[in-house]
């Protein structure tokens, strides 16, 4: 058998670039179907810098772009990072020369990845992206590929290792928000900003890929409802407890006759259901499809060893000449993503109230509830100290998002009501 | 884009036939990359047995073997069933006149999967499988292209669903083997002759697969340790529950410097581990990897439209050109399968007496097992009504299977214990 050798040309050596570069290192004889994968080249903000594999005999390049359509390569991997600027430049030079791509970048593909999927399939070569979702986890391969025989209805998971951990640890230790940050920042597990991962938007780069893979439409970042879990407090952590619910930010996307929705919600899933039993930095997905059923896949989001290893499973995929198209169906017949409208969801949910301790509340906030027709799962008033009133908490039977947002508006309205009542999804798979 | 159409010939019309001609006829628009795939033309026993679909217009072959080569068709499916006989005959004909097959048939890739594999490499055409392991959920892909950037070390899982089935009722409904088994034929569950299901040889086909898909080795169903569900008894499942473990038949396979171990036992897994709160027909596999760690994946094992959307997969990964090796590297320098000893397994085990009521016996049994050196982790006696006996059941610390053979074997000769004591392992992972 003749051995061909694939040049690769690494931009960015953070973590998961140096986790590459690790294992082709450890790995010299990688050759999934006969031919070798060899990094030549590389490109990074800073070339002196200390990393766990010497890259002085590599080519040096300055400028990603650069690397990116040099003749010297065979397959670019983009590990940058960041929706535009240099990585999307270096990702576009590199399909536009005619080269695979292999990107971890979720931000780049949740945001332009119907372009860069006609750049791709018209120069006819692969563009890949295993690693943007839940590291070595193959969710991407599972629904691009082995999904096919199936019609995807739903997806719903935990995509985001930091939120969990937070939430994981705050029902734990029975600890804040804002102190669980701060401990999970010094231990690593979450960045110097946090915004990307506790604002839910970490999430909806991975949940608009993962749809338009489903469905096979342009993935929609632009249309994904996004709530992250900087406003989760204790008290709900304990209250939803009561009632037999765990709270887990869940990234979810539906087909309906509408239309496509994307949605990340801190929700409501009960105990002993898969996802609430997922701890700490885990991810996990279900996908339902209407021939399957239910599958359901868990394991590690992030981290240089998983995120590499699904990196190293897509070069192996370019190596292999598997020609799929870029998302479900080829670039030029990708359906549009039809946005559903948030007001037209439909879901139970779980409403939180803080209320003055006088007769003649539950009386209140039942006759509003009743007035906007919002039928009632189960009621729990429960004393809870230092909570600034009196904590009732309900959840619904499944009602229409735009009647839970009508009936959240009058609560606030009546005087025995101290703040706006605080609204969760109770999650639906 | 031009279209191309790829001609099916389709053999065996059972169930997962059925549904794959009932799938591609409720989807005329299925093509992945842009190229259709028919059904022009089916083998099958009978030809005027009721279908699903109108078979009619397709050209009938009563042998599977002529469809195999028939110049008129492009992918040969191969759902006869078997280790040898037609299927085995049929699918070497198809690979060796230069086509791509697809197979449900676990027996026959897991007792000459190493032989076809040559047959198809040297042809230079796919023999792609992943519906004859876990029906609609992609272990198959997923070991061989997903996990090639790791080092897989395990593998651990419930592939049985008909077994994991019978299990749970009998937990469910305190009954025991015989009766559920009689049920479950019943309703369909089960087989009229279950001995492949319940002797756990069914089980052992997969996992043998499996292993050759995580560990580049050829696939050696000859060296399985197969332990079935016939001789688990309802008094088994009461006394596991109470030390807190579930009775599940784990198929396991792992790797070490000795070479690579397949098993199939009735094993006890605690409580809350995902194996054990997996129910009913589902099932479930655990990967481990040196790099990625701990990927768990579940699903549907059977059934018409989880099977069938399987080999519709398959079939889109034939028309997308992608060209692996059978297993995890080329039939030419697949390494050898080299079987661990069962005597040097080593692990957790329970142990289940049957001894008089009278003094004496628990020093009696203590004794001979820390004579066999045999370290102890839990120990009950327990009255249990209509036992003939008094049962005794005890957990050990993790020892090697010579040590606790041995020990069974001086424990059966105490004078105070009744039946040769009952062994299940508890499962590692």
């Amino acid at each position: 058998m003749t051995q061909k050798t694939w040049r690769i040309g690494v931009a960015g050596l953070g973590t998961v670039g140096g986790g590459l570069l690790q294992f082709l290192s450890d790995r010299p004889d990688f050759a999934p179907a006969g031919d070798r994968a060899v990094v030549t080249a590389v490109s990074a903000r800073n070339r002196s810098r200390p990393r766990p594999v010497d890259i002085s005999g590599l080519a040096w390049f300055d400028d990603p772009v650069a690397l990116a359509s040099s003749p010297d390569i065979d397959i670019f991997v983009e590990l940058v990072g960041g929706s535009d600027g240099p990585a999307k430049a270096a990702v576009e030079a590199a399909l536009k020369a005619g080269k695979p791509v292999v990107t971890a970048n979720k931000a780049l593909i949740a945001e332009h990845g119907a372009e860069l999927a006609v750049l791709a399939e018209t120069a006819g070569v692969p563009l890949l992206f295993e690693a943007a979702v839940m590291g070595g986890t193959p969710a991407v391969k599972m629904l691009r590929e082995a999904m096919v025989g199936d019609d995807v209805s739903a997806l719903a998971g935990i995509l985001n290792g930091t939120c969990n951990f937070i939430l994981s640890e705050m029902e734990a230790k029975g600890r804040g928000f804002k102190e669980v940050l701060a401990d999970a920042q010094a231990l690593g597990y979450a960045e110097a900003d946090p915004t990307m991962d506790v604002g839910g938007f970490d999430a909806a780069h991975k949940i608009s890929i993962l749809a338009a893979l489903a469905f096979g439409c342009a993935p929609n970042y632009a249309a994904a409802e996004i709530e992250g879990i900087d406003q989760v407090e204790q008290l709900d952590i304990t209250l939803a407890k009561d009632l037999g619910y765990r709270i887990r930010l869940i990234a979810s996307t539906e087909k309906t006759d509408d239309g496509v929705a994307v949605r990340v919600h801190p929700s409501l899933v009960a105990f002993g259901h898969p996802l609430a039993e997922t701890r700490g930095a885990t991810n996990a997905l279900f996908i339902e499809g209407s021939r399957i059923g239910r599958i359901f896949l868990q394991g590690p989001g992030a981290g240089a060893g998983p995120t590499a290893a699904a990196v190293a499973a897509d070069i192996a995929d370019v190596m292999t000449a598997s020609r799929r198209p870029v998302f479900q169906s080829p670039a030029a017949i990708l359906a549009p993503f039809i946005a559903v409208a948030p007001t037209r969801r439909v879901g139970k949910a779980y409403l939180r109230l803080l209320v003055k301790d006088q007769p003649g509340v539950i009386a209140a906030v039942s006759e509003t509830l009743a007035g906007s027709g919002v039928s009632i799962d189960s009621f729990l008033q429960k004393p809870v100290e230092d909570a600034g009133g009196v904590p009732i908490v309900l959840t619904t039977h499944a009602i229409a998002e735009s009647v839970l947002t009508d009936a959240i508006d009058r609560l606030e309205r009546l005087d025995v009501v101290i703040e706006r009542p605080r609204l969760l999804r109770i999650a639906r798979i």
